[in-house]
């Protein structure tokens, strides 16, 4: 099966691709609508992002499974204090009323992003807000990789994670968007049930090394992701295997012979989170097609001057 | 007399304003429309840019008096090779087939901005072209730090002076911005005549010790600016004895003891240019007014940081 939404994160001679992380994490709040634009209108109109369910079954575009706290502040305008409280215990309502238009800079999280703008007023989009964004003529060019959260809470809930899946792809169908959006997961088992219920509409693996550490204030997906011990010669098989046309490592389990072998396999790469310059250029010299970035801007000009385009 | 735009710029207990210099110059190309909106719509509605006047008496947004070969691109793609076009000898229409998405990596200037996203089909904007956008309701709290460009090559022709700053005064009062905009230059004799000719419109004073090094791959101010050698000490009061209100130093000028002369002459402080963390910091320790830098939203994170806010 030939999937165009797969071909918009191929790289090829002289081209690879930029993806802009939760938007463009870096520069703006991360999983903004603010910062999917600045993003799309930038160069970077290939977004990842992440969904997760609300109680009254509303798919928001936000990381964790629960309200982090680091970027979530009340109505009293103070980040989170004490527990987060699950999205999939609040309703959509009640998510709307926190502000994720800033970062914690006391925080290990909110240390990593020194230059991100910092906002008020921000809301959690839904993902029908990015869907509809992007079926403007502005942003006829823009893909998506949907990010579907893998709840661990629901790992074993067979109808919870069917009408998860069943209403990200109804809104993909209303809008005819299945050619310009990937579903991506940790959760391969999740992928497999979306491939079930939409096998016209891309599976996107995502990966990670159980021995790499887990990137600073991130919720882990080790948890709800195939267990890959002692496997990291055969992930691009096991892609290949499960139906995959596109995978997604982590930036620092990718190796040189993994790359060879996903190439082999006609796999595209898409590497995920790759900021700091000595992995955008080692990314580079790998050839991978897609480089994941908080950073567009980043990898842009680091692109340019290798003199290797982004744009098809 | 009082100057609503000058309070625009002042900080407070707790406040400290941020400038976008040349938009967001660390984030998209400098002196771009695109730039300027992007400041604007993440917090920092105040911005820094220069004024140069074409053949044709167009006045355009560009730093140097002529085309700076970093950032223009010529129809071929290419960027400006062997001597610069002067941007005065050039029609607008000739200005304008210059492409400022990029900027070249090859030069030291490039490698000053390695997170600039680049972009291709940006053009350089008329003066015209940001004040009807600051006239937009969306922008109506957007407040500008004007600098006009002195060409030294004019520095003797009064006539041209007088006529540059007649065409740029007349377009601000044909929109109604007198209030909105701040006539700011290292010309302190086009200041002169900025306030012979608009005595309502408020003069904004640059400042740049010679012993300090000019950035790098910058058009130096040394030669149109007053000589201010042996002089540092007195600056602020020369401010004042010339009607200013508001002095805008160099951020490695900046001293303690003339923070406080100038705060004891009521005169506002808007630093240039501000972008390193400790430079920052520095000056949140010395409490200036205004912070002008090319990474908006990292001025933003640090005075948050510091429980210090920056819009009024």
């Amino acid at each position: 099966m030939h999937f165009p939404a797969v071909d918009a994160f191929r790289g090829g001679k002289g081209l690879i691709r930029v993806v802009g992380h939760r938007g463009a994490r870096g520069i703006l709040p991360e999983n903004s609508m603010i910062g999917f634009e600045f993003a799309m209108n930038t160069g970077a109109a290939l977004l990842e992002f992440d969904v997760v369910m609300t109680a009254d079954r509303v798919p928001v575009i936000t990381h964790n499974t629960s309200l982090h706290a680091p970027t979530f502040r009340g109505s009293d305008g103070q980040f989170i204090k004490g527990e987060e409280p699950k999205v999939a215990s609040l309703t959509w309502a009640e998510v709307q009323a926190f502000d994720i238009g800033r970062i914690d800079g006391a925080t290990d999280y909110g240390k990593r992003f020194p230059d991100q703008a910092q906002l008020d007023g921000i809301r959690v989009p839904r993902l029908q807000e990015l869907l509809d964004c992007i079926m403007r003529d502005a942003f006829s060019h823009a893909h998506l990789m949907l990010e579907l959260k893998s709840d661990p809470d629901f790992a074993e809930d067979a109808d919870y994670r069917s009408e998860m899946v069943s209403t990200v792809v109804s809104m993909l169908r209303a809008g005819g968007l299945e050619n310009r959006v990937l579903l991506h997961s940790f959760d391969w088992n999740l992928l497999a049930e979306c491939q079930r219920q939409a096998p016209d509409i891309a599976a996107s693996f995502l990966t990670q090394l159980p021995e790499n550490e887990d990137e600073v204030g991130e919720e882990s997906a080790k948890s709800i992701s195939p267990n890959f011990q002692g496997k990291s010669a055969q992930i691009p098989d096991m892609v290949h295997a499960a139906g995959g046309r596109l995978w997604c490592p982590y930036v620092y389990d990718v190796t040189e012979a993994a790359v060879a072998r996903a190439k082999h396999l006609d796999l595209g790469i898409a590497v995920w989170t790759v900021n700091e310059p000595a992995d955008i250029g080692r990314m580079i010299d790998l050839q991978v097609d897609a480089i994941v970035t908080d950073y567009p801007g980043r990898v842009q000009r680091q692109l340019a001057d290798c003199g290797i385009r982004w744009l098809g």
